[in-house]
């Protein structure tokens, strides 16, 4: 293989191998060239990569190191994607009986999703994060999309027990918005002891989901990473959870005339321009 | 740009718009070059991706056209990684209580995910699909997968109403396995009439879910484009519907012993060699 093909073939190897530690021995073996030309590619695509916004190339000398690729957003493409997907929200007939937003469509469509996971992941780039956790159902794609860019597992919590998923850990919980106690449950298999756990959802009101899987994350012994949800929306009072992070939110809702006022949420509060 | 930076760039780009039409002017702008140099640059990354299997690359002349690039496994390729989720699924703790076997861990893993989306994509390569559709909970994460690799959204039948979905349509089913007969409901929103329907889930046995999701499909005035399952347990008697394609097959349990003999699904049989 000529350079020019493996500076192809190589920059997609990266990109489909993302947060993963890639020893140079093999990959001069699979270009079947020298260490120090695969050096040489390397600081050549870290130069365009880091150019472009594209990611982070790092080497790591000595015989266990390698080199590792992590996909990287900057603040302002964080911020710029969630402005799209603002404008997403912001159609007009997406308000429902009852003053409830409709996200089904936002939420299963592949570059939205992209757009969140990098965003959310972006926003945890220097934490520690084991495991995505998120409930049922609409949480799901969210929390995949996260767990792919950080190439970590997810979990999914329910509200029903399921023959299929063995022995559970389940609490109980305060819904923030009725106030009702209600029942989560988690396979004992998802978490080990001392992970990390980061949770995920679509939306909020009150927390009290949220509040649920947080006592989870602590009866399975492991840590909670933080919390980031799509949409946070109007909620009078004490959320029951008051660290979180959230990529958009409502303040209210104009049920006659169909219209919503949507904010980008407090990821970008505060936040110093790149 | 230097012809290298350019071709490493050109490459992440075309590997982050998957079949998408790219305009040539544009991206003779994008690298300030001629549109010669851009169509030089693609006869050289795609004969580089034909080489190592990455994917197709088109170009398309005329004042509409383009070049788009399809992201592409060989049937080996295939066979290859539903062997590893064979490997997967074989280990001896995952059969759970009343001869379950538990998916979670592997349906929460993206890279085992992105293996099942790229098998059943490429399983679907030559036939139009518009949308994926699939049944919470577990189907989801495949349906995600699918659809990425597709760049079609995909839509989630429920089998309780949520004020969150709008109108809905409701269809009945019966049950393949229990015989009883239940209720699925999708948001009117989510299918257009005239599109071309992918169904996919995580396991299979008597079919009647996938049943009641063939006819919510017939209708919401679609077409099915096929029936893609992870996973075909053991079934006897007929089942509810008899075309589909699984990707792995277990024909039998053995509680006592706790191991499940995992075959490769029908999409393998009488398959041709590369």
């Amino acid at each position: 293989m000529k350079r020019n093909e493996r500076l192809v073939d190589f920059t997609n190897y990266l990109i489909n191998h993302p947060n993963k530690m890639l020893n140079l021995n093999k990959l001069s073996k699979r270009y079947e060239v020298a260490k120090s030309s695969i050096s040489e590619d390397l600081v050549f695509i870290k130069h365009v990569f880091e150019d472009q916004g594209v990611g982070i190339v790092e080497t790591f000398p000595g015989s266990l190191g390698g080199v590792r690729f992590t996909p990287y957003i900057t603040d302002k493409m964080s911020q710029e994607m969630s402005e799209q997907l603002a404008k997403l929200l912001s159609e007009e007939n997406r308000i429902l009986p009852g003053g409830y937003i409709y996200l089904s469509d936002i939420l299963g469509t592949p570059s939205n999703l992209k757009k969140i996971g990098q965003i959310i992941a972006h926003e945890y780039k220097d934490k520690q994060i084991d495991v995505i956790m998120t409930i049922a159902t609409k949480g799901i794609p969210i929390a995949q999309s996260v767990a792919e860019i950080l190439d970590v597992p997810f979990v999914i919590v329910r509200r029903d027990q399921k023959v299929t998923e063995g022995a559970t850990l389940n609490v109980n919980y305060m819904s923030g918005s009725s106030s009702r106690v209600e029942n989560m449950t988690l396979s004992k298999r998802s978490l080990s002891i001392g992970q990390s756990v980061l949770i995920v959802d679509d939306f909020m009101k009150g927390a009290g989901t949220i509040n649920g899987m947080k006592s989870l994350v602590y009866e399975f012994d492991c840590f909670l990473a933080g919390v980031a949800v799509f949409l946070e929306g109007p909620f009078k009072g004490d959320r029951l959870v008051k660290e979180y992070k959230s990529i958009l939110r409502v303040d209210s809702i104009d049920i006659a005339n169909r219209s919503i006022d949507v904010k980008l949420g407090n990821i970008f509060e505060n936040q110093p321009k790149d």
